[in-house]
């Protein structure tokens, strides 16, 4: 139990998930994974596997969503999450999820879409040329339908991602005027407080597209291999000149993983004044970082190896998912006159 | 059974269907309820209530189309609809069609969809100045997933329409050789050979938006008072001058409904020679649309006074319609890898 989450009420719904395009890795687990297992001890707690948002720049490359999915769940239980108390559930297994979208898409200007900032930045990092995917253009329709559908008041976000939390509540605001009652509610973000890891390069946010990723998954060597060729300071060519803490990401990365903060700060003290050599900071790193990930990996293969079993544990989250997220939507389709019957 | 039906292959299978924004009209029965009557008794036929479409310009008047959908019922019915022949569904109560609308999504770009021609003229002719509906820009692909989801081969369609057969067999295609194998079906357009009915006033077509129409279900008295506001011959300004008969909208109508076409041809003659008044001309089309709708409106009122009843029939349609469109979801589903489990 950290502090920020006993500042949370316990009454606040928590939805987050990860699109289905890749393992999890490092910046994952301080970013997002380490809040989540926090968390889920007090709150109800759902993650979402985003296949279908993975789908919306993947549609002709299904298979890169697809193989994904049990290797996101051994990814989270692998780390601690517990389905016992997070549910964690598949949005394509999820019609409401769809079907929310639907009618959400009808209060939406198109205009509006071309407007978000997130989607506007994402589609200039990508190479879509002229031809922009509808479903791209149009997923922060779907994210509001997953975050209502589960009826959602508080969503771990980055601070890019705000846009996203602004067009959900809009949407909200929408709905409860047609109905002229409060069917939905507003939901807020949760911003993490811990910045975003950078690659082991330093040139980059870690991340799956630009290969440049410590997955929670390494094998012994490919963390000795990515720590080896991890930047630290370009100016420090000798032991015994005084080295450069900032934009070091060997500290960066010792700082965000190793346990004994004073010892971090000794070695860190040490580099400054000089004498300290890059490999013995390395040597640290290396031996923390293979600690964090040994029992992680094995256990990630321990799950890996029962897939049947893992399906199972999603299928269960799931299918509790899909009681919650139709009550939604029969809400929904109530305040549109559509509850007609039920098949 | 008449000769257009007979030249088609049993083996198609026919998608029709109608926003559900409005009851139907003398419009509708020439265009396509006579058709669809004929159809029914040779060919596997589903008649879907658009709901959802009809709410992709009414996101915010929902009633207009949740108060339609038993109007339209009933007017199926009465007309002889037969949904023993006919499947008739509801389109909000099919999950598949929401689902498969967000797969195809990922399919089509969004400078496909402003390039549809009938979306461009239906957005040139609707008043959402710059804030066009991104359910409304999306509809084509929703049309898609509507026809694919029956595997509908054959579509009743007038030419305006066509780019919709187009923009959906471009969907088959690419699904098609994302899966490698023959997963959909193309359709083809089923044109209509009967001309547009004109509105009585002769000024536009008949439509329910410009509030011009003849319903099924009108009194005695608003077809008299349709009949007699017609426009015929402005320049037959005296029963004894010879009257025009083009773009004489009561001889249109009697073209159009009169079961006795050589007793229209004798009017006509007439009517040209001169000597027949347009108050006898209008006596005698009055006195066939009377004819004609009488036990209409008596079987769509008698349809009415049992709304369980109607709605028992448009659930049963539904169920199995919900069948049929949840084996293609799988089948869709299934290519992209994301059929893990049913819940």
């Amino acid at each position: 139990m950290n502090n920020e989450a006993t500042s949370i009420s316990s009454e606040e719904k928590i939805l987050t998930g990860d699109r289905a395009t890749g393992s999890l890795h490092l910046g994952h687990y301080v970013g997002s994974l380490s809040r989540r297992i926090d968390l889920q001890h007090q709150y109800h707690q759902t993650i979402l596997i985003a296949d279908l948002q993975g789908l919306t720049d993947n549609g002709f490359n299904p298979t890169k969503v697809s193989s994904n999915i049990l290797n996101l769940m051994a990814d989270y239980l692998a780390v601690g999450i517990d389905p016992t108390k997070t549910t964690i559930c598949l949005q394509s297994a999820l019609p409401a999820l769809s079907e929310l979208t639907m009618y959400y898409s009808n209060l939406v200007s198109v205009s509006r879409l071309q407007r978000n900032p997130t989607v506007k930045n994402e589609i200039a990092n990508k190479e879509f040329g002229t031809s922009i995917p509808t479903g791209f253009l149009t997923y922060p329709i779907s994210q509001a339908a997953d975050i209502t559908a589960f009826k959602g008041t508080l969503i771990p976000v980055g601070d890019d991602q705000l846009p996203m939390i602004e067009q959900t509540n809009e949407i909200v605001r929408k709905i409860n005027t047609i109905a002229d009652k409060k069917v939905l509610v507003e939901c807020k973000p949760l911003l993490s407080k811990t910045p975003r890891l950078p690659s082991p390069d330093g040139k980059n946010k870690m991340s799956k597209s630009m290969n440049n990723c410590i997955f929670l998954g390494a094998s012994e060597k490919e963390i000795t291999k990515a720590v080896k060729g991890m930047y630290t300071d370009a100016n420090h060519l000798r032991v015994d000149d005084p080295g450069q803490i900032e934009g070091n990401i060997a500290f960066t990365y010792l700082d965000a993983f190793h346990p004994d903060a004073d010892l971090v700060q000794s070695l860190k003290d040490h580099y400054q004044r000089g004498g300290l050599g890059d490999s013995k900071v390395k040597a640290v790193l290396n031996d923390c970082l293979q600690e964090l990930l040994a029992p992680i990996r094995s256990q990630r293969e321990l799950f890996l190896s029962d897939k049947a079993e893992l399906l199972a544990t999603l299928k269960a989250g799931t299918v509790s998912a899909h009681e919650e997220t139709q009550q939604v939507l029969l809400d929904v389709k109530g305040l549109f006159g559509l509850n007609l019957f039920e098949i």
